[in-house]
């Protein structure tokens, strides 16, 4: 009996799995990324199909939030479950019982000690800055639109501010509870593709709407609104009322999570 | 009195208008260009706008139809109208009046004798394939997705074959009710940008879906399913039953439409 039991158990340790999920999605149906009392959002989405595969609950874990019309290229999650299915088979199931506008990139076995929050070191977060005369249609959801011409050499002046270990209280959303703001942005990277100015921040300790802040504060500069140099006095003023504005949800992309060991 | 009617006349005669517009739309949520008994069509859309700016029906030319789901960045169509609106404003007044995926780039007037259909000299279509392991969510409408690797080389070759001055019976719907199916497609070419493999298709007197063709044609080339030589093949013996399948909807957008004078 003891020894029925301990293959019981044996078994049961063999096939509990950690699996890491990596999601693209188009935010601009949900009310972001974690569950609410009010709207459906991505990760309710998710939490749904993993239950339609596993036949019970199962909750997921997501590297952070990411607000209403927010996408992502690759966000990160991980469950844990007693199942038969291999981790790299979710891909497949529960892209089937997924809309179309949330897509498992990959699913992959994980070690026990994996937290997709706590293990990450860092994120690549793009925004996406549409500058032309007209308002697209195509792009409308996935861009924020800006008529006045954008000086690209101000923003990158401005950009310099950013980049560093910083109090970024400035950069961060008024009545956000959390301890101590000094955080690390390791790049502000900006580009253009035609008509469209991308801003792509990789950073480690994200506040938030710190993107959608440095995107806002970029823009008032390239509009020339505010100086470079205003940049830099509000980081060390720490006073949010001295940075841009919170750039549009809808530009926002969350484009991949870092871990050491992936 | 008859000075009063020739003042009337000639005022009419000034401010009677004939003004192009260069739309760019989302296709997604429409049943295509034209206007239809079911579902809702752009040009609908587009004159009920005119309807409201001008207090008055107004029927508007485009330079030719696109299915549903297809998208455009610069779809042309005209309209005459006696108004006082100068012709480069109507851009603001119908951008106003119109959904947000439906957008007015540009108006401006044209010669009385401009008709978007007729005197349009080409157009320049693009493809777009995702071609990736995943189905993305963001790109989703706005591409065909193709999980199986695209040769590029192969389809290149393929192109070759379509470019130049040819019976495109091969490379029209079936069915299709026009005189000749004589045709002259001055460029295919390929592009790679990341996942995406981009098919720009530029060309005069289009057929109805021989962009979708030429596109389902080059992916059945580039997973090996087709030898570029049979695209000569099934030019030269205008059977369309040798050519690829018809590319989805989704992934084509009427790029730029040509005109002698602009």
């Amino acid at each position: 009996m003891y020894d029925e039991q301990r293959k019981y158990l044996a078994k049961a340790e063999e096939s509990y799995l950690r699996v890491a999920l990596v999601i693209e999605y188009d935010g601009t149906n949900y009310c972001g990324w974690q569950v609410q009392k009010n709207g459906v959002s991505i990760q309710q989405k998710i939490e749904e199909a993993l239950q339609k595969a596993l036949g019970r609950r199962t909750a997921i874990h997501g590297s952070g939030r990411t607000d209403a019309g927010v996408h992502a290229l690759g966000q990160v999650a991980h469950f844990e479950a007693q199942t038969d299915i291999p981790a790299d088979k979710f891909f497949y199931v529960l892209n089937d019982l997924l809309p179309q506008d949330i897509r498992i990139i990959r699913s992959y076995e994980v070690a026990d000690d994996f937290h997709a929050r706590f293990c990450a070191k860092g994120k690549h977060y793009r925004y996406v800055i549409h500058n032309a005369r007209a308002k697209g249609a195509v792009n409308r959801l996935y861009s924020m639109f800006v008529p006045v011409p954008l000086d690209m050499g101000r923003m990158e002046e401005a950009a310099k501010h950013i980049e560093g270990t910083h109090d970024f209280s400035a950069f961060c959303a008024a009545g956000t509870d959390i301890k101590g703001t000094v955080r690390t942005v390791d790049e502000v990277r900006l580009g253009r593709d035609g008509d469209y100015i991308i801003v792509d921040v990789v950073g480690s300790g994200f506040l938030y709407n710190r993107v959608r802040i440095i995107a806002g504060t970029l823009i008032a500069v390239g509009k020339g609104k505010m100086e470079p140099a205003e940049v830099k006095e509000a980081i060390d003023k720490k006073d949010r009322t001295l940075a841009g504005a919170t750039a549009q949800a809808q530009g926002l992309f969350l484009v991949e999570v870092f871990y050491t060991a992936l």
